[in-house]
């Protein structure tokens, strides 16, 4: 039996409630049901009417669930781009993104930031010829974060662009204005805190009559993973092929979970624990901020530079059942990274920062 | 609780031991941990080498997990086809094989055999310029199976050619040669009674060769499954992306429990049951055979006409919480396929038999 709480940030702690739901996806055979059944395109209806409520999703948005969000990278520029991208990129996750562009024929703009820093939208101009802006709201390896109103300036300057926003390690929080975006995705094994393997899409009309444009134009757009096909199939609450139906049931559960409590009370733990968790960064020994623009710092996936390495922080926290995250790639011994993300209440957020700062000042 | 035993060919019944890998999955919070971190490097690791034990997988062949095995169709045609495919199709998942070359742009070569019916390799003739070869060991809509020795004679009259083999509701069962074949893929949903959301690929060094040479003439071949990326990362035990870790793990332990079993046992098993229902079928006033040629027929996907509609069939089983799967697309009533994979045991099948007989005659 692993006893150990994790507050690393994906995969993540699992959210409360699914133990009990997998419980009920075993007596209730969900993975063995058909897919092409009644049964199934409930589930697919709940999951998505629940997604539409907690992320106040307008009702002309479809909602299309696929394998990951990297897949969702993928899709973005075979459905979308003719031609020419353009990528806010300052860290692993936006420069992977970038990459999936040149990797499939297309020319990719890019403006770059720093590791650990972020974008001033006003600074930025994005060339015509782009026609999508990628944006991403939480760069899940250094813990900056583009703010709301930031994302918002891009649609001002660029009317005709399409804007992408990867919401992974973000979602439910951000309160979204989605008059100024066209799309937006995550992947359920982070905030939602689901087992890894599903990837959520959240596209408008415009992401859609672009992908039928270029078909029409005679263009490749992919294959069984189109916008035309996943609509074709997702108006009847289906998937184009056999989906990872457990935890499409698993997220339909956890929404519901999450939808009565309530997205503003989420929010509003999300940032009081996100407070907590700063604060005492900000007044530690061993700690300090990764991300020093105090606006750019993200609120669900803490990150700060350590002294102790990361597994001497996870050594000493071990004795107690817990763990952080270390840090990405380069900074794996020098940073860590705390998920706080929904599955993580008020009190085990207390309890971690009590015990850092017992043990590490 | 459902206490249906589903006799469906996909999603399909969950093998006995599933449950209670699902309690050690939550109890070992599987959903939770890293999949860059030691513990998943061995399940993957666990998951590969016991499919190579069980599917006496030849050691210079590569075991990716995808999605779907709809996504290996896609991968399939991104990563070895430049210009040409050919494909053997005689039912919906042989055809959606062949349209994904088409909507990818290549020229897609097809020999056709009408639903129910099969191919004979001898009056094959593949186009010289074909780079690979596209063949379904199973036809899941029509219960039509390629038995080895023709799947073989392909490689004879075609050396250069790629030859794939889509073994969806087929493997364990087939013991291919590998000498004949180069790839061979499926989805954990049926035969091995899953959740489903996981596709398993083998390929050999010529299909690795063939992305390597597409990419280095500057062809675009995918992005994160790419088959150089899951090398890349599968040479480490890990997946590009974060992938359905929990299924992987469903996988590795369903696969040492077919081990301790043995493949040649599930094997015996199968044609024993495949016998049994077969005979029925020959003998049933309501059922007939729905593929002709005695040397077709799938021994995993087992197809009759019926007299009484699918849904009448499943409504006179329902009571004795039984179910049967419908025909396929346009022969939903009039047909049904009745799963004989290993979930399902010889007593169950006797009891399905007993019970058919009972009500249908």
């Amino acid at each position: 039996m692993n006893k150990k709480l994790y507050f690393t940030v994906g995969p993540a702690e699992l959210y409360p409630t699914v133990p009990q739901h997998v419980q009920s996806a075993l007596e209730e055979k969900i993975g063995v049901i058909s897919h092409r059944g009644k049964q199934f395109q409930e589930i697919y209806k709940n999951a998505a009417d629940g997604l539409r409520t907690l992320l106040n999703v307008p009702s002309d948005y479809h909602i299309f669930f696929l394998s990951s969000a990297t897949e969702i990278w993928e899709r973005i520029i075979q459905n979308c781009v003719e031609s020419t991208s353009f990528h806010c990129v300052n860290g692993s996750f936006s420069k992977r993104f970038y990459e999936f562009s040149n990797e499939l024929g297309k020319k990719a703009f890019v403006e770059k930031a720093d590791f650990g820093k972020g974008f001033y939208p006003d600074k930025i101009n994005v060339p015509a010829e782009a026609e999508i802006i990628c944006l991403t709201y939480n760069e899940t390896s250094s813990g900056v974060s583009m703010p709301i109103t930031d994302i918002n300036k891009f649609r001002e300057k660029n009317k005709e662009a399409l804007i992408f926003v990867d919401a992974v390690s973000g979602l439910p929080f951000p309160a979204f204005d989605y008059s100024k975006i066209d799309s937006t995705f995550f992947s359920v094994q982070k905030c939602f805190g689901l087992p890894a393997g599903l990837g959520v899409w959240i596209v408008n009309q415009r992401c859609m009559d672009k992908a039928e444009s270029l078909l029409k134009k005679g263009k490749s757009i992919g294959t069984y993973h189109t916008l035309p096909s996943l609509l074709s199939k997702g108006k009847d609450n289906q998937t184009p092929e056999t989906p990872n139906v457990w935890n499409i049931y698993l997220l339909s559960k956890v929404v519901e979970d999450f939808n009565k409590k309530g997205v503003e009370t989420i929010r509003k733990e999300t940032e009081l624990k996100a407070k907590m968790l700063y604060d005492y960064i900000g007044s530690s020994q061993n700690f300090s901020y990764a991300v020093e623009d105090v606006n750019l710092r993200s609120l669900t996936t803490i990150v700060a530079n350590t002294k102790l390495s990361s597994a001497e922080v996870n050594k000493k926290l071990e004795p107690f059942d817990m763990a952080v995250g270390s840090g990405y790639s380069s900074y794996k011994d020098t940073q860590v990274r705390i998920a706080n993300f929904p599955a993580i209440s008020v009190e085990q957020m207390e309890k971690l920062i009590a015990k850092m700062k017992e043990l590490f000042n």
